[in-house]
């Protein structure tokens, strides 16, 4: 019997229609699977649902794999592959297996010599690179970081300083209620010259991007960003 | 009168139909512009032939801007935006301004005040790296190591300390007739206990994926890459 594939399926960033957000490709194979590895599975039947999944979504096989998951788990979660059944492996947003817990499923899949094939959607820190201008030949991504105010300054200063060193840009994401006090410790942080972009809503309506010095920031800062989903982008040089 | 809009769009990794490798989003997008600033006119061409766009091909505006143009050709590619026009930035393959030359564009379009909207489509370092299987909160683009063997092998220890130091997951690629040499390296180089994958074909019908520690690379080493496009992923840890 030929064993099941794991499919990598992106999700839209937000609350948009998924046929306008995911290639065909994506969608295609999506629609052909019966079972799902899930962060949240309320929020992924909403989202089966919504991509149109031809099948009834409670009679789809759905099991959690969140960040409380470990490498034991991931194997269980595997074993219908092993009975020829393919699966789908969800983020809650993006793509699967970055900056997500799904990566444990994946070596997990490797670990087992099942086939493993990425699909194509949003992510969120290459579209603020992409909008950024920055360098885009060489970048790091850095989740979060940390969260006392005086680490955090910390680490500001030393992915500017880093930035500068190696030539590189610099990404990272904060929570959602914590994106404007990053935003003020940045501009407290860095030189007036180094270049900070902040991309918000991402591929949602109210998408925007604002690319500029950190002198010109200071100058005009702008609205808050309040809870909106915001990618940061650092760039000294 | 209101300046024109930048809109990033991304191009597939290779020869198979736009309208299942980009979000319909991303297509929409493209089919409203008149005007592409483009690495290359005649591959750009066929790509918008290929994406159904409505007009007539060779009534588009395309003006080129490759790895030999300058901040000074970019602020002139983008005079026809201040006339209210707006434009599309193609790379070759993948995401625009992401390991191409079209971040001096997106700058320059930041300097002049000009809204600028990335889209959605495939970036192979992310596909890749989701499909390793490696740590997706952490990670490093580095683009194309050093030429020179040494020089190259000094590169590939210094990025697995890195990894092993940071826990950080590090990715690169190679020009295609040169994958099967750095593949040899890479082996000869690592630990047997660090990770490799490496990525081919990236969402072509030819995809491969092959992750696993560097001693089974070495005792399985599989068929050459020959010239397929592949992305180098490594995790020690």
């Amino acid at each position: 019997m030929t064993s099941g594939v794991l499919h990598l399926i992106p999700v839209p960033l937000g609350d948009i229609p998924p046929d306008g957000a995911l290639p065909l490709a994506t969608l295609t194979a999506l629609r052909a699977l019966n079972y799902f590895i899930v962060e949240d599975e309320r929020s992924a039947r909403r989202f089966l649902a919504a991509a149109a999944h031809p099948c009834a979504i409670r009679s789809l096989r759905i099991e959690r794999f969140d960040k409380d998951s470990d490498a034991s788990r991931a194997r269980q979660v595997l074993q219908p592959l092993n009975q020829g059944i393919s699966a789908g492996l969800l983020s809650e947003a993006g793509c699967p297996a970055v900056a997500d817990p799904g990566a444990l499923v994946v070596a997990a899949a490797h670990s087992a010599g099942l086939q493993v094939v990425p699909h194509v959607g949003p992510a969120s820190m290459i579209l603020a690179l992409m909008a950024s201008g920055f360098n885009g030949q060489q970048f790091m991504f850095h989740g979060y970081l940390p969260p006392g105010r005086d680490q955090c300054r910390a680490a500001i200063a030393g992915l500017e300083q880093e930035s500068r060193s190696r030539n590189t840009t610099q990404i990272f994401i904060e929570t959602r209620h914590r994106s404007d006090a990053l935003l003020a410790l940045i501009l407290e942080t860095c030189e007036p010259v180094t270049r900070l972009c902040v991309a918000c809503d991402l591929t949602l309506p109210t998408q925007s991007v604002r690319s500029r010095h950190v002198r010109d920031w200071r100058r005009s800062p702008g609205a808050p960003l309040g809870r909106r989903p915001s990618v940061f982008v650092l760039y000294a040089r």
